[in-house]
């Protein structure tokens, strides 16, 4: 297989997947696609590329592009990514992949009749942080899990633009929180089946949804979790993320330079304590990259020559929105929800 | 009022509360009392007291004694307490005040009928950091508060003795979460109206209750709570506390020399900071003392003194134990419970 | 041998001896003793102490009084302990024990002809996280020590009194900086042969004595040492140690609930590290006591009571004392200066 | 001026010169060249350049190429800076720019006699921790300077090649020190007048030069400068560095998220604590870049585009080299060395 071109859509969050195409030997940036036509130029120029649309359409008839990158607003997601399928490329999808899940479905089935590759860009399974955590629960080292809590707080004060506007419908939980909410079931390996929560709306009060939601997420298997999302926070970002295991805790975030790791086991260091009640924290380091898309498009640029590793598959994305929209389900209910996968 | 003398029950946490009062000026330890003969020797010998009981009902009949700090195990707190009560005694009850509201009501009557005093020791409302997040949140530095998280997260796994005994029926919720229950209500300055939850056990499996429950609260106006109880978990202990409010957030705890403040006002620091969406912690310095119970006695020596300034009445004892018992519920019943005060 | 009586002389700093020798079983406070009456008879009051004295040489003349615990101004010390030990009293001294070598010789000489206990209140010591350096040290777990710093850095902005008399020529670096210099040589376990320093006055410009020192310590053996010495530092109060090994480091102070290790030797968690270059720091749960005078009080009762295992002798201070005045000398001199013990 | 084409020299840290010119836009990475002919060429074709030279003589004849980037081991810069600006080229050395003043002369006059840019890579003045210190201090926030303490402290117990080659006598104070010297001179705004150190090797014993050193500086106007430098350290790197100002303190380093700001004017703050003698620790979120190339190419680019605001001038790498020697001269000799630039 000779070079991949790809074509990158909304330089928004696009940007940064423009730059790890750029950065990449054996990809192609083909091509550009922006409604904002200075935006689109100005990037353009940085990187030179020379084709630029501001039409999607018009790009999709453009032979020479291998595979996309939909970075778009959330609502726009379904429609470019089943054409961009239909069109015989290999998609990778900014999350959330879709609002909801009927959204998802027809995505799927477009990628299923096209053969073609649909990934989301799930970007926190890339951060240092969390692959080493999960790194640890394969390894053993805490056991079998009993609880596991995320929280994506982010002040979004100052943001404006689509993600404010009524018509777009993105709730904060799909569309910010779909990270925790990946997070946890990604590090539980495994599903919930049910999910409870509140929500209000306190700080970001003339955004349309509500601005924060804590949830309670139930597993099979006497698992639980704990997602809370607020885009009002006033505190620094960060993903902090608390992993309860039989036999050790694992607390670690995005934007640290360490993970804390408690095991029982303390290599020698017992006879240190006395008091046996007494825990330490190991604290291993990691490297800090918080939306590493650097990484996620290797997985993708990997996926699209061997045809066969893709792990983060629509399917995948598919089942973070389905619980997204329980959650949000069940704070306008009041009432435990089950997940509809 | 001369030296007001004092009787401690109990030689377990009592032994605290046994050094509070003897180091107090103005107070006098009278008696000590455990069913633990050795025990109790012991531990009179070392603070020099001489009257000694293993029968609390034979300590009762010794007028000298004007007040009573009563800090046996949780489900013997009602019977004790009514008797010293009755007996025209004032009581310092250690938390939780009762396992139910019903016990804790009737331990109200009896106080109401004697007209004695009874104040129930939820201590992290002396810890230092946890005063210092009251006096940020009565000061209208974070603004209005919209969620409030804490948990109690503690490895009981070498603990042995009444707390394992099934007929105790001591559910951690309320023994040891009583804490992280009283502490968000009365951060809060008002009470829930609404809880769910889920449990497991999976660390401490021959216990006779679950070990881990996470809840959530609803508050009337838009106040969200969220209360995390482990006595299995294999990290160190804190009570970590975070308290949302729309114009700042605090992280504090009760294990560590610092509370994290963050503000809008970043009082003549903004000039460092070119990103809007940056925040500054501003980690203000606090002792660390996870269990005052010094302070705790203070408090009630001073109600004993003016017989009006009592706060941590037992009618706080008794929602901070409704609360426990609404959550305790909704983890049996798997649907939201509303709760009864 | 009975209960020991200790009267106590100087009730600035020696309020926490009083308190500590008064909940000391098998030790009785008999006496205090204060130039300031009405200090004298408040604290006195608080304790129950009856025996109250404003003149120290009256005092003396108790023959009820065992031991004593001087914690008078630096200046005062020599005189008094002499007078005590000669008395035929055992002495605990606060440190410094004096403010020059030559005192401390008098003084060592005192004891000895009185064949009395002569103790040094180097409180450091008995601070938990530098008794875990010390033990993390001698278990061998960080190899041969080839570097130690510790420094002093405390805000006296808003202190006055004594320490600001020129007449008392008391200087920082022996006042305070004694803390570290003590700590340095007690935790190498052998002492310094040379000192290099520079000082400078900026802060506390109407303080008799320089309040900033930074000096290099040269021990056989190829082992250095640094102390730092602030009087006017505008941050926190800690007093940092890092003590380096050629198999690992020790990062500690005397106000954090954790201590830092870092060992070659990671027990179990090298699999989580691919890059060999990292280091994992193991965080060991420690107290917080950063005045642990009750620990010190334990140590000269129990040298009071077996006469034999008396470890911070007169000697010991006079050594960190000797120490304290080359780096003084070098800072006047601009020389490297040779210790003279 | 059209696309400046430049040429980089030495692909071990080189490499990440490489990448920024790569990067920036109006910059042109014409040409590569390293010793080792493998390396070469797979570097060459990740980014895909043409021209790629194993003789940097032979470099030099390609007239296409208008900088050069020199990042060969720092015994062979100064006949390689002097050749390339000799040959009328403009150049940015990596740090050291010189083992040796007497080298840095040499260089310096080659550049006045070419009247060519002669930049130093001292890459620190660009990490983001020290240039929000650097910007605290001009804002005048923390008062005068009285103490700068900085660290180089990195295990290269791992590392091989020529930085252990007795030949290149390579001393780790001038080889990686001299980051931590640059450091105090460039925050401090001043240079000082005399070094004392002492140096010993406990580690690395195999190496040719000791392995750690620590250092005391003399500034003139009362301003004392300390430097740690250590390539045995079995501990995290990290360049810890604390400025002590008469109004406030920093403490900061380039491998951490934040930067701890103390000072005196609390903002709004004060009323939190009744201590006076306590301290608020403001938290300043920076981000980390150890070792920003890229931000050290732009001040290099843009100086190529006006040919006036070079800061980091082969003056100021001299000046840092003069203090690395008196420091090394002083360990030698025992003595107080003064600084001759």
């Amino acid at each position: 297989m000779g070079e991949i071109k790809v074509g990158v859509v909304g330089l928004g969050i696009g940007r940064s997947h423009a730059r790890a195409v750029d950065g990449k030997q054996g990809a192609k940036l083909e091509a550009l696609c922006d409604v904002n036509e200075e935006l689109l130029n100005k990037f353009a120029d940085t990187l030179g590329v020379e084709k630029r649309y501001t039409d999607f359409y018009e790009m999709l008839k453009d032979d020479s592009i291998d595979a996309y990158i939909i970075a778009t607003p959330d609502n726009l997601h379904q429609d470019m990514v089943c054409a961009a399928l239909r069109a015989g490329k290999d998609v990778l999808c900014e999350k959330p992949i879709a609002l909801h899940n009927s959204e998802c479905k027809e995505m799927i089935k477009a990628a299923d009749e096209a053969g073609r590759l649909l990934m989301v860009g799930q970007v926190c399974r890339f951060a240092p942080g969390f692959k080493m955590a999960k790194k640890i629960i394969e390894e053993g080292m805490i056991g079998e899990l009993y609880f596991i809590e995320s929280e994506y707080a982010h002040d979004y004060t100052e943001i404006r633009g689509w993600r404010t506007d009524p018509e777009m419908k993105r709730h904060p939980v799909t569309g910010g929180g779909c990270h925790a909410v990946d997070l946890v079931r990604w590090l539980a390996d495994k599903d919930p089946i049910e999910a409870f929560s509140y929500s209000n709306k306190k700080v970001l009060v003339d955004w349309p949804c509500d601005d924060t939601t804590i949830s309670l997420l139930k597993f099979d298997g006497d698992l639980m979790g704990k997602v809370y999302v607020s885009t009002g926070s006033k505190r620094d970002y960060t993903m902090r993320t608390v992993i309860y295991g039989t036999k050790g805790t694992i607390i670690c975030d995005n934007t640290s330079p360490h993970l804390s790791l408690y095991v029982e086991e303390l290599g020698g260091m017992n006879k240190l304590l006395g008091d046996q009640m007494k825990h330490i924290a190991h604290k291993i380091p990691v490297k800090i990259s918080s939306h590493n898309v650097v990484a996620e498009f290797d997985e993708f640029y990997n996926a699209l020559v061997d045809r066969s590793t893709l792990k983060i598959t629509a399917q995948e994305g598919a089942r973070t929105v389905a619980i997204c929209e329980a959650i949000i389900k069940s704070s306008e209910t009041g009432m435990p929800e089950k997940i509809e996968y």
